[in-house]
């Protein structure tokens, strides 16, 4: 069985690209043709996928954009598209998970058996044993949140241990790669938001993969992600855009999202490329 | 509209029990008899919640028990139960929510409108501003983490901040108390294995409700719970125990869940009751 790393070694050299799109549609903000068919949610999705599908090293759906409208069967759909057309491509199920051990093992099933995802997002706060339980799934990813790209990230992630000196998300990204990942399928999120912790935690974490949401709607900086937080090979990142991409369409004045989607995708895959 | 204080508060009286119990069915743990019915986590939570809903606080479903086994139809079937038949008890949805602003609207979308939950568990990792979406449904409660039960809490929630000597557990206790509760809906999850920092965070926060996990077969102690975590009413929690209310059938030998659900859990109401 191919390893997380290994198939993201596989499709950043295949496509050539650090650009995961983030698959989070919000049904309000769907083409009014789209709004008719019985899976409006899915049939955006396939236009986007079928449009971008050489251009990127990932897919992430957000568990919440089909969660909050009661779309749980269009999620599965999604992920059972993107095994069809395009296996090669890793699928990230962004829902953030995180309990005790007993529970943690059933989202894990959740995300790697039901929805058959490639990587999970989770929450490091309950600790490192609530982690084991996806950890264990040798052949899974699992991204860690470390420094989020929202404003008040900080709150808690910047605290600075008062034994060790460090903060709490250098904490976060010191135990990740030193303590949690002897199945080598551990990754970190760190928000194109905050480059210079970016810099930081690549520092500490060697080829450790990155998922690095907020560039685009949020904020972030395409150039200074890629300078910062790229690893040893030029790669090593999952740059995420969601609504720039999934909602170029809008921006251009066109009902055409494929088109749309697949022209923003490839702008930011080679603005990005241009600083590997 | 009732806030989810006030609900608590009517309910501790009526019921004049600290006990919510953990509707987390595992469908492999289930009488043999059930497992051939149509929706038989359904059946199994319909016999607990006919047989304790007298004797109860609230119940809490765990997410992760329905979605890892593909039931959430029965989540909803549930919930929809309880609101039928026990409507002045409150149900938590534990699904431990937590992302940026605009993710974070959804999920408070997912518990509150979609499942129709009263209140929700949330972590407060990402930050103060990822909890808003939440804290805004002024009837609804939100439950944030801040010491949990399990054996790796202290790996993050014990650090202490080098600029203010307290620990991440104490400032997410004492913001949540003093920054976080504007619309007074915010609970805490503090678990039942520390019953010394149980101490700590009640003195810290007031008569806030807590919710305490790990009573049962993660070992933590009723008597500790309550002394520890009681309010200046003595009341103040919601103390839950699931695998050892709703597999009492198994314990018991008998495959009268119901009955065995109803001892297991007036013995902890009595329990409870006395250190009160």
């Amino acid at each position: 069985m191919q390893s997380f790393y290994d198939k993201l070694e596989s499709i950043w050299e295949k496509n050539n690209s650090l650009v995961c799109v983030g698959l989070d549609p919000d049904a309000e903000k769907l083409p009014s043709a789209l709004k008719a068919e019985k899976y409006p949610i899915f049939e955006f999705n396939r236009q986007i996928i079928d449009a971008t599908k050489d251009l990127v090293c990932s897919y992430k759906p957000q568990f919440a954009y089909y969660a909050g409208c009661g779309a749980l069967e269009e999620l599965q759909m999604t992920i059972d598209y993107l095994k069809e057309v395009c296996p090669e491509v890793p699928v990230i199920l962004d829902s953030k998970r995180g309990d005790i051990g007993a529970t943690a093992e059933q989202y894990a099933k959740e995300a790697f058996d039901i929805y058959g995802a490639d990587a999970v997002t989770v929450n490091p706060y309950m600790g490192g044993d609530t982690l084991q339980p996806f950890l264990e799934r040798k052949d899974k990813g699992v991204i860690v949140l470390c420094r989020t790209s929202n404003p008040g990230s900080g709150d808690l992630q910047n605290i600075v241990d008062q034994a060790t000196g460090k903060t709490i998300y250098m904490t976060v990204a010191e135990k990740a790669a030193n303590e949690w990942n002897s199945n080598q399928n551990l990754c970190l999120v760190v928000g194109a938001t905050y480059p210079e912790e970016l810099k930081e935690i690549r520092s500490a974490v060697g080829d450790l993969p990155l998922l690095v949401p907020g560039v685009g709607a949020q904020g972030g900086d395409a150039q200074a992600s890629v300078n910062n937080g790229k690893n040893s090979r030029g790669a090593g990142l999952m740059i995420n855009s969601s609504r720039g991409i999934i909602y170029a369409f809008a921006k251009a004045g066109t009902d055409n999202v494929g088109e749309a989607a697949r022209q923003a995708t490839l702008e930011l895959k080679n603005e990005l490329n241009q600083y590997r």
